[in-house]
């Protein structure tokens, strides 16, 4: 068994965080490496990540949250939003810096910015924002490994109420809309109902079909 | 810098695969297990895995892939297929999964059955589908996590006709609909123009926002 698996099989939603310990800056730093450094559509990473440690915040939080305490009690909270739409100064912006960074322009890749501009801010966008909220899911799966590779928990949550998430983080004015929220800390594994409970998942034979 | 970060900045979206290199097949199941291991919405894991390593069979995807030979090319192909919907049959075969696994009767997770059987079904089946689609984006993350911590390279693709790849893979019939492909395989780095090209991503400060 690689390292990884045995890493994937130990975390586990955290439902409930002790909240006086408190995750490294460092480990905190490497999952939102991990984050960045995660693959995206095109290449655009069509969502921010925010932080926050501050507890303050975080409980004007918890009632759009359902209550959820992880929320609070967590050591970090991390919210993924997306884009709410694609837009011609969004796709120029990623496309100038990877030209900026590599040094040349190519025109392969001017030719597809030009399919891009033309493309996507057309679309409704609710499409698009459905679009790039799926990267950032993406990148949430990128962040439940690299959590789990520091020996750091963490709780993928959908069940809270955006709209309101939203307001509180002055997400509209940024365009953004929240997707996904990421507590991070350690397990008060004594409290939380879910920790001594097995991980269950559809076995290999159900879950793959083979094509031979 | 942690192992994984390291990983991940060696991993980029292959463009072209050398088809002589084959993935041993103990890499290939771990990568599978850890999508299986893949955190998802209430646990349901509302996404199949095909797996192909028939060389005709893919050759037949390719018009509907943009004829990208990666999916050709590659060792192995996968496949990732959400549920076109939520049913009660899916959502009472999980649950039924968890409690016969546990070996025990929860009421609360009894009490959370309940509320998605009155939620889920009645939605239209798009919006489900689009649900499911973002926890198959999750699992996407975590496989090129776990293909990178292999030394596998992974090409996520989103640059295809899902209608026709469905035909092909005969997907309606089973409820599932596409959404990524990813080729599992070796770079052929000779011939890939994106292998010598310095991966790009904004920067952590213009990622990542901070509420103090």
């Amino acid at each position: 068994m690689s390292n990884l698996i045995e890493k994937l099989n130990w975390r586990y939603a955290t439902k409930k965080y002790d909240p006086s310990k408190i995750v490294p800056t460092e480990k905190v730093e490497r999952v939102l490496e991990a984050i960045r450094l995660s693959a995206s559509s095109s290449g655009l990473q069509p969502y921010q990540v925010l932080l926050s440690t501050n507890r303050d915040l975080r409980a004007q939080l918890l009632p759009a949250a359902w209550n959820q305490a992880q929320v609070v009690d967590a050591s970090h909270l991390l919210v993924f939003a997306a884009w709410d739409t694609y837009t011609r100064e969004r796709i120029n912006k990623a496309f100038d810096l990877v030209n900026e960074q590599r040094g040349f322009k190519n025109e392969g890749w001017e030719g597809y910015r030009k399919l891009l501009l033309e493309q996507y801010p057309a679309r409704d966008p609710e499409t698009n924002f459905q679009h790039a909220a799926k990267q950032a899911y993406l990148a949430v799966g990128t962040a439940l490994a690299a959590a789990a590779d520091e020996g750091v928990d963490a709780t993928p949550m959908e069940g809270f109420d955006p709209v309101k998430v939203d307001e509180i983080l002055k997400l509209g004015e940024k365009g953004l809309r929240s997707v996904v929220l990421l507590p991070l800390g350690y397990r008060a594994a004594d409290g939380d109902w879910l920790a001594p409970l097995k991980k269950v998942r559809r076995s290999r034979e159900e879950f793959v079909i083979e094509y031979a």
